[in-house]
C-alpha cells in the first residue's frame, strides 16, 4: 500500500529527513512531499530575495537535491544545483556565493510566475522521487525575542529580526514569530497535508525551520485536522538558536505554538537523549510514544545517518493504526 | 542510412541551421553535431568571460536550445536556458542580463572542469537531438582591420578588437583574425569533422561566426581532409559587419581564408540573391553548384524558415555522391 508522507522543515535537517525516507524503500512504498520554510534571508537566498524579490530558493533547492533520482545524469544535475560559484578570478564576482540551483529556481519562478510550477519543473529536471512545496508562496520574515542577545546586557530580552540572525544568536530564544503574521499557506501544501498518511516534523533548526510551519494559520489548521498520523524526529545536537533547549523543551515548544497538536511517535537517538525520562514525559504530553534508536552517523558526528534513520522509520510508518 | 552532419556557426544563424536540420526528419536520419565559435565578448557571455574566465556560453546555449527535444518538459527547460534575468526590482541587479542557461553552462564547466563534458550534460538536461561542441576549449579573441571604422577618417583602415565591436562596426571589414592566432581545436570537434558525411557552413555573421572556424588550424585541416561533402547556406540579409559584402563576396571570403576549401553545394534564397550570375560563378570557383530555393520566413523577414530550409536540404544531403 502506498503511504503519503509529508515532511516539514528546511535546510540540512529536512534533507536528512528526506534521505531517510528514501531509505524506507523497498520496505515501504512512500509518496514523499517536502514542505519547506521560506524565511531565509542570509547568503545566496537572501541576496536573491533582496535584489529580485525571489522566494528564497536555498532550502527548496536542498530538498530537491535530496530527492534527485539515483541515476548518473540526475545525480550530476543535483551536484550542479548544489554547486556554489566561488569568488572567481578577476576581483569582480557578482555570482560568487550563489548556488547554481538557486539561480535556476529563481529563473524558473520568474519565467513561470508560479513557485509550485517552477518547483515541479525543477523536480522533473532532477528526476525527483517526490514533490517539493513551499509552506507559503510569499517570502516570510522571522523574528525572535531573545534573552541576552546583547552580551553587554545578559538579562535583557531584545527582538532579533531575520532568520539568519535568529539562527546564529548568542542569546536564548524565548519566542519566535513570522512577519507579516499569518502568511497565506501554499494551497498545494495544505492539500498534501489533508491527504497525508503521515506528517513528519524535524530534524532541523527548531525555531527557524520546524516551528515556522506551525505559524502559518491554514497549514497549522490542516495539520491539526488531517487524518494523518504525526511523527517528530528530534535533533542530535543543539545549534546556536537552541543552545539552552533540552530535547524535552523541543517537544514542549511544538505544543506551545500549536496547542492542538497531537503526535503519535517521537524518534530520538539514545545517546543524544541521555536520561530518557524527561523526553518520555514530554512525548507523552503530546500523546506520543518515544522510540529510541541509533540514528546518528557512525563517526559520532551530530548528523542523522539516512540508512539508520530510515530503518528506524520503517516499522513506525508501516505499522497498522 | 544515418548521415553524420556537422554544422558550423554561432548565434542565431547556427540555431537556424540546426532547426532546419531537425526538419530533415523523417526523410533523413541525421546525427547532428554543432561546432560553435567561442569569441563572444559582449553581453552576458562577455561578463562571464571577463569575471570568471568562462568559455563564453551564449552561442553554445543557443545551439543547445535549438536542439532541445520536442517534449513539454524539455521545451520548458530550453525556455529556461533562454530566459534572461531582467533588471529586478531593487536597483541592485547583478544578475540582470544573464541568460539562465549561460549560468548553468558556466557552473557545469566549473564543476566538471571540462567544457565538452559540461555541454554533453547540458544536452542531456534538454534531451538534445544532437551534440554541441566548442570550436576550441579556450576563449578566443577576434579582431578586424576595418576601413572607415572611425567616421571622421572614412578612408583609414583601423584595427577593431573584440567580436562584439567587429560585429557592430560601421566600417567595412577588410580582414579578420583570431587572437591568439592559431588556437587549439577542440579534439572532439576535429573527430566529428573527420567522421562526418556533411559539413555545413552558415548562415550567420560571416566574419564573427562562420570564418573563425577556418582560422583554427587543426579544425581547418580536418575540414580540408575530411571525406565529407560540404554545403554553404548563404545569408538572407547583410549585417553591419558585412554591409558592403555581396553574397558572391561571402563565398569568396571562405576561399580567401581557407584556399584549399572545396564546396559541393551552396544554398541561397532566390529573392536574396537577385541576379544569380555572380553568386553562381563564386560557387563554381569553390567547386560548388548553386541551389536556389525559397528558404526565408513567409513574412519576408531576413530569417530562414526552418521547415523551408529543411525541405531544401533534404534532396541535397540525401543525394548519392
Amino acid at each position: 500500500m502506498r503511504l503519503r508522507v509529508v515532511a516539514f522543515g528546511g535546510g540540512h535537517g529536512l534533507a536528512a529527513s528526506l534521505r531517510a525516507l528514501r531509505h524506507c524503500a523497498p520496505d515501504l512504498d512512500l509518496e514523499i512531499t517536502a514542505v519547506v520554510t521560506v524565511g531565509d534571508d542570509g547568503g545566496s537566498s537572501g541576496r536573491l530575495r533582496a535584489d529580485r524579490g525571489a522566494l528564497p530558493p536555498g532550502d527548496l533547492r536542498q530538498a530537491l537535491a535530496a530527492l534527485a533520482a539515483d541515476r548518473p545524469g540526475t545525480r550530476r544535475s543535483a551536484e550542479l544545483f548544489q554547486h556554489r560559484f566561488d569568488s572567481g578570478g578577476a576581483g569582480r564576482d557578482p555570482l560568487a556565493g550563489h548556488a547554481v540551483g538557486n539561480l535556476v529556481l529563481c529563473g524558473l519562478m520568474e519565467l513561470l510566475g508560479d513557485p509550485v510550477a517552477a518547483l515541479d519543473h525543477a523536480a522533473g529536471m532532477l528526476g525527483a522521487v517526490g514533490r517539493v512545496l513551499p509552506m507559503s508562496c510569499q517570502p516570510v520574515g522571522i523574528e525572535a525575542r531573545v534573552r541576552g542577545a546583547d552580551p553587554r546586557r545578559p538579562g535583557a530580552v531584545l527582538t532579533v529580526r531575520g532568520q539568519h540572525a535568529v539562527a546564529v544568536t548568542d542569546g536564548r530564544v524565548e519566542s519566535v514569530r513570522l512577519t507579516p503574521e499569518g502568511p497565506t499557506a501554499c494551497p498545494e501544501a495544505v492539500a498534501a497535508v489533508r491527504n497525508a498518511d503521515w506528517l513528519i516534523f524535524g530534524p532541523g533548526s527548531w525555531y527557524t525551520s520546524v516551528i515556522p510551519h506551525l505559524l502559518v494559520p491554514d497549514l497549522a489548521a490542516a495539520i491539526v485536522a488531517s487524518p494523518a498520523r504525526r511523527l517528530v524526529t528530534l535533533n542530535l545536537a543543539n545549534e546556536a538558536e537552541t543552545l539552552d533547549l533540552s530535547l524535552a523543551d523541543h517537544l514542549a515548544a511544538l505544543g506551545w505554538y500549536l496547542p492542538e497538536l497531537k503526535v503519535d511517535a517521537v524518534v530520538a537517538d539514545g545517546k543524544a537523549v541521555g536520561d530518557p525520562e524527561p523526553v518520555h514525559r514530554a512525548a507523552e504530553s503530546l500523546g506520543a510514544r518515544l522510540v529510541l534508536a541509533p540514528v546518528a552517523v557512525p563517526d559520532g558526528g551530530p548528523q542523522h545517518d539516512p540508512a539508520a534513520l530510515g530503518a528506524a522509520l520503517v516499522p513506525l510508518l508501516g505499522a497498522d493504526r
